[in-house]
């Protein structure tokens, strides 16, 4: 009889703040079912940790170790930009995962990241098994966009999305004292490259100020200088100030980013960095108006945030790996647990299992019923789709004034195989 | 027999999470002596309110509002930018002020303010009192930027530096889980135009990530760009990143700000207008080292966040006020209660009265021993003494998944008295 087949589990892409207590769902539920999974390991930085060797071994980690990752922001076992080649391309590549995967056993890949890699990893696991090794890949579901299609939303939004709402309305606050004598715009930007969900999420500032006057600019909607002036001048008549909250990835009518940061070359494509945009916006009102404007950018502030994390968020990052996890033990293969909503009232959701296939290229976007009609500002039905995903608090231990986080510590295992260079020079920068 | 005198409060400057906790305070404080105090007033926009004769009535204010005052960030009588001309220049003023706080009978003027603001308070109050109406003047302690000298630190400080040290080292882990494969440097902007210490209090970060590669550049250094790629490197080379908390008013060695953003021209001076130094210097580091980095500016974020407020900060805020009534109770006029630290170890600090005259034009700056010699690290005994002044959490009570804040409305009284008009165009824009 041989024995059972190991684990494998790795985060990709970018990070969020609950990522990690899908990572502790996934090894606490494998460890309850010996009789199916050996060991356990996890690879650093995504496939990349894979492709090198840079492998831990998490079948011992103590309680203690667990309960740390449970409330540990960001990617624990180190994020990863890399993706695989396509087969015919780098055929390479795939053989050095099944090399890896059949040293150390591998039968199950579990994989925390971006729709893209996902798939990815199903492919390798596919591969895998083709060539005699058995391999089942379910992927864990992650992303502060909140653009996964098929599920309600996605762990790691809800956080995020409490962070940004709790920053504006903090800011709003200060905006509101300081208007009638000095700053009268403030603007916020939000991460979202193609996908507004980040910057509609400031609109739940709405259910503390009902009547805030609050412009929120989302990815989806492509800028129109002239009615976004309009529209802070009617603010300006009505209130005496204005908030605003924009997507990174806003575009104007042409377009066009209205911050290109820098642009990344790599073999196959150009990546834009974005940034700034906030900064933009606030210029055109201050020169539009003569007034005095502020503007914040969060940047990684706002998917990072262990101490903003919302409850609800946390309890769907967790299940996200208990489900990836049950999924396996079902038999399952290539899926990828997605949030099904059960009931409004109360709020009561699932998991249902997709295919990775299914889901690979799809992104969701801010429906136009979430927005008003000039796309500027949130309605009824968006806050209703949004409260409940931010909803709860879950706050981290404090040491010293500051949150008790820090990075775990988990050795490497060392290599037994030939070392393996990655072409990091094609490596997504973004 | 005459009636008792009554009190105006009154909030200036920029605002913090905490000054509402001094307002109540106050209004608290006030109202158990009613064989003193007669009626509490405040006045909007400070100064400005007096002036306009905006002010509202708090004698019966409710035990749920001081409650919901205490926890609110930002100012809840609205901030002020103005202050009053020299005596000789604008007699009119003075004049104005008296005839408000004669109708009122005003015999109680707390200000709670930045340094000069509260002097030109006292010296209003003087020229009442010179002219048959006597006032009585107490400053109250604000300020995130910490620089009010005579004082071991200012209310206000503690929660903006808990703040920035909290989002530091989230950022930080972030940056930890990406750096092998994508961005490497990151730099966040912490406000302070000539005082360095909230970016000092970024070395927070040092008590949960030990040997953390933290570079600080406060606004009391100039910016030596040789020595700060150097020191960039050493950490690329020993740890793989690099985090950097910067102050907004960092000057080049030539005594130049790195950016300003706007210059604002008043009747008597220019006020450049900060902001965005964060993203200077991580384009820096990208333009030299060819390395992804990322900025983040919180601006607002950082003044107005109620969700991290420091408990003992609160506590000296909240103490600032009792402090400035039990001066006037004692008979004081022209002081500002100050913070003095008793004992390090357990942390023990009471109020001590100092002349407001004597703090009028000081500002304290960060000492060199709290640095390193290079002048880019937190020492010990800078970490020694940030320590106590984030310690204890107070959150606000949530509703909707966000702080359950928003703007308190106190009515306007009924103007009683001719119109007066302000001159805007020579307010401090800043």
């Amino acid at each position: 009889m041989t024995s059972n087949r190991n684990v494998l589990y790795a985060q990709a892409g970018g990070v969020t703040a609950v990522i990690n207590a899908s990572a502790a769902a996934v090894i606490e539920k494998c460890k309850r079912h010996p009789e199916v999974f050996g060991k356990i390991y996890a690879a650093k930085n995504g496939i990349e940790g894979v492709l090198e060797e840079n492998l831990v071994e998490l079948t011992h980690i103590s309680e203690c170790q667990l309960d740390q990752l449970k409330q540990l922001p960001s990617a624990a076992f180190d994020a990863c930009r890399f993706d695989l080649d396509p087969l015919e391309k780098h055929p390479e590549q795939y053989e050095r995962v099944l090399a890896v995967f059949r040293h150390y056993q591998i039968g199950y890949f579990f994989y925390n990241g971006g729709n893209g890699s996902m798939v990815t990893a199903q492919k390798v696991a596919d591969y895998c098994t083709e060539h005699g090794h058995p391999v089942t890949c379910i992927g864990v579901a992650k992303t502060i966009d909140n653009d996964l299609a098929l599920s309600h939303c996605s762990p790691g939004f809800g956080s995020a999305a409490k962070y940004l709402a709790t920053s504006l309305l903090e800011a709003t606050l200060d905006l509101y004292a300081m208007h009638r004598t000095s700053t009268k715009f403030f603007a916020m930007e939000a991460m979202g490259r193609n996908a507004g969900w980040l910057a509609l999420a400031g609109g739940l500032i709405k259910t503390q100020m009902l009547d805030v006057p609050l412009i929120i600019l989302p990815a989806e909607r492509l800028f129109d200088e002239k009615k976004f002036i309009n529209k802070v001048q009617h603010f300006f008549d009505t209130k005496g100030y204005c908030v605003c909250i924009v997507s990174e990835g806003l575009k104007n009518t042409e377009g066009q980013y209205l911050n290109v940061e820098h642009i990344e070359h790599t073999e196959f494509k150009d990546y834009p960095q974005l940034g700034g945009v906030a900064h933009i916006i606030a210029q055109k009102v201050r020169q539009h108006f003569d007034v005095k404007t502020h503007s914040a950018v969060p940047d990684y502030l706002q998917r990072s945030a262990s101490h903003l994390v919302s409850a609800n968020d946390w309890a769907m990052a967790y299940g996200a790996g208990k489900a990836a996890v049950t999924a396996a033990l079902d038999g399952f293969h290539g899926v990828l647990p997605v949030i099904e909503k059960v009931s409004d009232v109360p709020f009561v959701w699932r998991f249902k299992n997709v295919k990775l296939l299914d889901v690979a290229d799809l992104e969701k976007h801010v429906p136009d019923h979430f927005l008003s009609k000039d796309g500027m500002e949130i309605t009824q039905a968006g806050l209703d789709y949004l409260l409940p995903l931010v909803k709860g608090e879950r706050y981290p231990p404090f040491k010293n004034g500051i949150p008790d986080i820090h990075p775990l510590d988990f050795p490497l295992l060392p290599k037994q195989l030939p070392p393996y260079q990655i072409d990091r020079k094609r490596v997504s920068p973004i």
